[in-house]
C-alpha cells in the first residue's frame, strides 16, 4: 500500500491557519505532491451536517459532552471516508484542525480531561498526523483579529475559555515534541510561511 | 434531593414499544405519578437535530463509529438537559430506547463491541435506568409488522443485522437480570400490557 503524508494545523481562532494552509498547499503542489485540503469539523457531507449543529449559536444549551461526541462523530467520518483513502493513494492530506483541537478545546477548555483522549482513540482509529503545525498566538491577539466577523458558538465562548485552550495547546506541544511543531504566529504572513515551509520539509525528509 | 424513577423500553422495530409505553404512562399517571415520556435518539431540541442526521436514508455513507458517536451525543444531551433534572424533581421518566439500544445495534449489530460500552459511560454519566422493559419479538415478525411504512436508515439495514441486534438484546438480558425484564411480545396488546404492569410494579416496590 502506498503511504501519503498527513499534516494538521492547530491553534486558536485568528492565528492565521487558513492563510498558511493555502500557502503550504501551493508550495507542496508546485513541488509535485498531490495535495488534498480539508477541515474539521467537516470535510465530508455527513461531517458538514454535524458541523452545523456544533457551531450554530442557537444550540446554546449544548452539554459539553454532547459537543465532544459530535466532534468525535465528524472525525470518525472524515477519517474513514476521506483521510485514510487519500493517504492510501499516496496523497498529502492537510487538515485544518484535528484531534488536538478536541484535546485543547473540550479536554482543557471545557475541563473534560481524559474522556476526550479515550473517546477519540475510536474516532481516529490509528490515523494520527505525521506532523502538526501549531500556530501559537496569544488568545487576546487572536480574538482581536476576528473581532469584525460574526462569531460561531465556539468563538463566542469566554476569554477565560480561550486562555485555557491556549494553555492546553502549549501542554500538547510539550507532550508530543516529535509530532507537534509550535510556530510563533505573531510575525508577518511571509515570515510564518517561511518557517512552516522549512519545518515541514525537515519533517517530511525525516520520513 | 428527591429521586424519581427511570424506566426504559427496548426491543427491535415493530415489537410494540410505543403502544406499550403509552399504556404504561396512562396507568402510572392514573396512579398519581408525574410521568414524562421521551425517546432516543431525540427528546431535546439538539438531540432531535442529531436524530435527523442519524436516521436520514440520504446518509448511507455513514461510518459505523460515526453512528455510535451520534447516538452518544444525543444521549449525553437528553441525560443532562431532561432526564437528570426530571428525576431530581421526583418524576417518573419513561424513555423509548436508551443505552442498551447502542449496545445491541452498534455493539452487536455493527460489531463495534466494547467501544460502545466505553464511550457510553461518558454519555450516561451514572444515570442508568431503574428498570428496562425488553420486548422480545423475533426480528422477522417485527419487520413484517412495519413493512407498510417508510423505513429510516437503521430500519433499512439487512435482516442479518437485525438478527444480531436481537441476539445482542438476549445477551444483555442475561447479563443484567436485576435491571432488564424480558417480555414475550408476540401476545396481544392487553396481555403484554398486563405483564409489563405487574413487573414494573414489582420493580418499583422493590425500591
Amino acid at each position: 500500500m502506498k503511504k501519503g503524508y498527513f499534516i494538521t494545523f492547530e491553534g486558536g481562532d485568528g492565528a492565521g491557519k487558513s492563510t498558511q494552509i493555502n500557502i503550504l498547499k501551493d508550495e507542496l503542489t508546485a513541488a509535485g505532491y498531490d495535495v488534498i485540503l480539508t477541515r474539521e469539523p467537516g470535510g465530508t457531507q455527513i461531517s458538514e451536517k454535524i458541523r452545523e449543529i456544533i457551531l450554530d449559536p442557537a444550540n446554546g444549551e449544548m452539554d459539553d459532552m454532547t459537543e465532544a461526541f459530535l466532534y468525535a462523530a465528524a472525525r470518525a467520518q472524515i477519517v474513514s471516508e476521506l483521510i485514510k483513502p487519500a493517504l492510501g493513494e499516496g496523497k498529502v492530506v492537510i487538515c485544518d484542525r484535528f484531534v488536538d483541537s478536541s484535546i485543547a478545546y473540550q479536554g482543557f477548555g471545557r475541563g473534560l480531561g481524559d474522556a476526550i483522549g479515550v473517546i477519540n482513540t475510536y474516532a481516529v482509529d490509528g490515523c494520527m498526523p505525521d506532523v502538526t503545525i501549531l500556530l501559537r498566538l496569544d488568545p487576546e491577539k487572536g480574538s482581536s483579529r476576528i473581532a469584525d466577523r460574526e462569531h460561531d458558538r465556539i468563538e463566542q465562548a469566554s476569554d477565560a475559555f480561550h486562555r485555557k485552550v491556549y494553555e492546553g495547546y502549549l501542554k500538547l506541544e510539550e507532550l508530543y515534541p516529535d509530532r507537534i511543531v509550535g510556530i510563533d504566529a505573531s510575525g508577518t504572513i511571509n515570515e510564518i510561511a517561511e518557517e512552516i515551509s522549512i519545518r515541514v520539509k525537515e519533517m517530511m525528509n525525516r520520513g
